[in-house]
């Protein structure tokens, strides 16, 4: 594209490192800023570099948070000896919706992917297993996505922790919640079979 | 979405402001922010509100300028007398990318849109129009897009400059190169036959 604005050209380039935005849609986004009040770029602006200046990682989970524990870990109407393993605060978010989930979290931030670089110790794995070895966790839920790299990563946590007596779990595959079976894929229409669960159950939620 | 840190959530709400962004994409960003060097964010940022702040209009186009003249209308190649009314600076690239265009062109700024709250005197219409009474212009080109917004525009200006003695043009309407006249829309083949062209002149291109 060949820009008639060194400025507008900076803008257009910046906005379009972001993930899954092109050229074109940086154009757009920076046209529309650009009819805009001069408040809402400096807002946004200001809220990004806040954002990335400011943050901070609890603690005890490595959730994303404003100050050194976040909320769930400083509630103690928490479980805090039921840990769910996740990759990143979206899915903490995700359980949080849910209201079924009391425990506490631990975030890994991230899957091991060799093919992206990303090995153990770019996790936060140590911690986590400094977390199970000094006693103060019960049972662990596995709670990432069923990928390679998901199962990868369960695995090998799976293989530290193994020597110490608590109990570990994954959360359950099956067939979603108001799907036809006809439609569902094999894989998860298999598990749901093989992990089939006491009727009474179902009649709770 | 319950977010556990205000941060997180202030500067999603300030990315979800931008068009066709939704919260769940913003959240996306800023976490990818988040995961990059402070350079990015801090880049960014600094492109965003140098845009905004330091952006010029051009003095005689009225596009998008780095300075006070834009690169097109100081160029003392082009034909200043023959002027291309566009909306915004994207159909200025357009235009420029095919290098088939020689003359100005002038910036309105938008169209004019009831609907939307924009009259004539919210876009660059007065400065044409003396542009045009100044004998300085030999041809005006429409070059707007042929929705009602634009139909609207167009005949404004053209009932405010009919009484001087100036070529006035539109862009040809028809069958875009390539396509299949089978599927092609009604009201572009219509025209292309209507607004037919002696057969040499396809053979310049």
């Amino acid at each position: 594209m060949d820009f008639s604005s060194k400025l507008l050209e900076n803008a257009v380039e910046e906005i379009s490192y972001l993930p899954g935005i092109g050229k074109r849609t940086a154009l757009r986004l920076a046209l529309h800023l650009l009819n805009q009040p001069l408040e809402r770029t400096t807002d946004l602006a200001q809220a990004l570099v806040n954002l990335k200046t400011e943050i901070k990682h609890c603690e005890k989970c490595n959730n994303i948070s404003d100050s050194k524990t976040c909320e769930i870990c400083a509630n103690p109407n928490r479980n805090h000896a039921l840990v769910c393993v996740v990759e990143d605060i979206r899915d903490v978010m995700a359980i949080e919706n849910t209201n079924q989930y009391k425990g506490v979290y631990h975030v890994l931030g991230g899957k091991i992917s060799p093919i992206d670089g990303i090995g153990p110790n770019q996790l936060e794995i140590k911690s986590l297993i400094e977390k199970v070895s000094s006693g103060s966790v019960d049972e662990l839920i596995f709670a990432l996505s069923s990928t390679m790299e998901g199962d990868t990563t369960n695995f090998y946590i799976y293989n530290q922790i193994k020597e110490f007596t608590i109990t570990t779990s994954t959360i359950a595959r099956g067939i979603s919640v108001g799907d036809e079976l006809e439609f569902a894929d094999q894989v998860s229409l298999g598990r749901s079979i093989v992990d089939r669960v006491p009727f009474q159950n179902s009649l709770k939620n």
